[in-house]
């Protein structure tokens, strides 16, 4: 992008290449301004715009990707991270194991490469804040993508004891199955909404994002000494985050995730 | 758009909304600086980006759009403004009169609306420079689409009398016919190099663009008291536009269309 003689635009051309961050909605999504931030200081013309579908549209969408020569890629969020997986023509280990991606780049010739960053977003953003992960017990609430990410990237980590919980048990006991069959010596349990017994307590659902949502867990057996973490970055404060501040452990915001991500986003798209 | 704290970036973020100027190739477009600051200046949260798609693309690529919830609507133009008439759901009676749209819209039900802008543009700007429409006798040399969309454009503002002109004929027998039907009270006439008794002289065609270009009418047949106009932006100033100020004629330069035609875009496409 180049600057136009009026200081606070930033001119758009016919070259400039584009991004997108599918999902739906996306009137909350936040990786736009980071993303688009992070091609200007590396000058790339590039900008990343909100491409809002339906999940029962994905399909069609998806395909003309293929055929938008101007477009380059984008992050896949809600609802479209696990059904992502079967429309690209090619996905990394990583986004094949947890059964989602999060990233998708269009090469040149109109292939799109899947590619699943969360998980590695999300441990990078603990260590950042120096909450130790190696060694410790991971309680983890949800079966969708972003918690399947997670619990491969902790497991990849060194977390010695890892507990599911989830309102459909299902779910987890498929993810149980994979974890115990990628790392053996890892102790998989799936738990109830009683998160008591762990260093670290995950909400890997979307539960807090709006105001009528249950409590992902039950926040009465929070302890002293954990440390709660959220992946929902709106509101900043779910009331999960809440009810542990008022029980006096570490809370990690959501937002901690979608920093690290953005490098790694960024990097991925080519920018 | 809001300006973050960087007053270099404008924030494009979940909610703004996407518009797309589809073209194939896309570098050489020009209209995205001017629909983003247009967009700017009106506080409206959207921005425009390049959409590259092939020929034979476009028909899957334009189904797509229905589905993009995000997407408010696109400039369209070389080599799509043909084929996009059939791709839409419904175009403007103008646009199907010239055979040709320049501009869709898609409807939150996902519908896409198709309009041609380029003949109103160019009699907006006469307007705008105090040069009446309604009640003139005017000759138009050209066959393109641009001669067939200020045809229409002009027997809808009312003016009495038409002259086409163009070195391949069978191309203006269409469009007197396409004009004598939707407009029967109009004067339509086949006419020759000649310009005489007309108020208003019109080259729709590309000749002059070149430095070695044939001027499109005969000239040396202007008459003081005609206004001499062109849709042709570079030059300003091209070798008919010259002999008509030599002769005393009033001119028009062809900027005043691109003028016009930016701000009735934006307004079409909703900012």
């Amino acid at each position: 992008m180049s600057i136009i003689e009026d200081p606070k635009i930033v001119e758009i051309t016919g070259r400039t290449r584009v991004l997108g961050i599918l999902a739906h909605p996306t009137e909350h999504v936040k990786a736009p301004p980071g993303i688009n931030r992070i091609a200007m200081m590396r000058g790339r013309d590039a900008v990343m715009v909100p491409l809002n579908v339906a999940p029962a549209d994905l399909e069609s969408f998806v395909a003309s990707l293929r055929v938008l020569k101007s477009f380059d890629g984008a992050i896949v969020t809600v609802p479209h991270k696990q059904a992502i997986i079967r429309l690209c023509d090619e996905v990394s280990p990583q986004a094949l194991a947890v059964g989602a991606a999060n990233v998708l780049r269009r090469k040149p010739d109109g292939r799109l490469i899947g590619d699943q960053l969360d998980g590695i977003g999300f441990v990078e953003g603990l260590g950042d804040q120096d909450i130790a992960v190696s060694g410790r017990s991971v309680y983890l609430v949800g079966a969708g993508g972003a918690a399947n990410a997670i619990a491969f990237a902790l497991a990849e980590a060194g977390i010695t004891r890892l507990t599911l919980a989830n309102r459909t048990v299902e779910k987890i006991e498929t993810l149980a199955a994979k974890l115990k069959g990628a790392y053996p010596a890892l102790d998989v349990a799936i738990g109830t909404a009683d998160p008591r017994g762990h260093d670290l307590v995950i909400n890997g659902t979307t539960l807090g994002m709006n105001a009528t949502d249950p409590l992902p867990l039950d926040a009465s057996l929070l302890e002293q000494g954990m440390t709660v973490a959220e992946v929902i970055m709106e509101p900043e404060i779910t009331p999960l985050l809440q009810a542990a501040r008022e029980t006096g452990c570490r809370i990690h915001l959501g937002r901690h995730m979608l920093d690290h991500q953005l490098q790694l986003m960024a990097n991925f798209l080519g920018l």
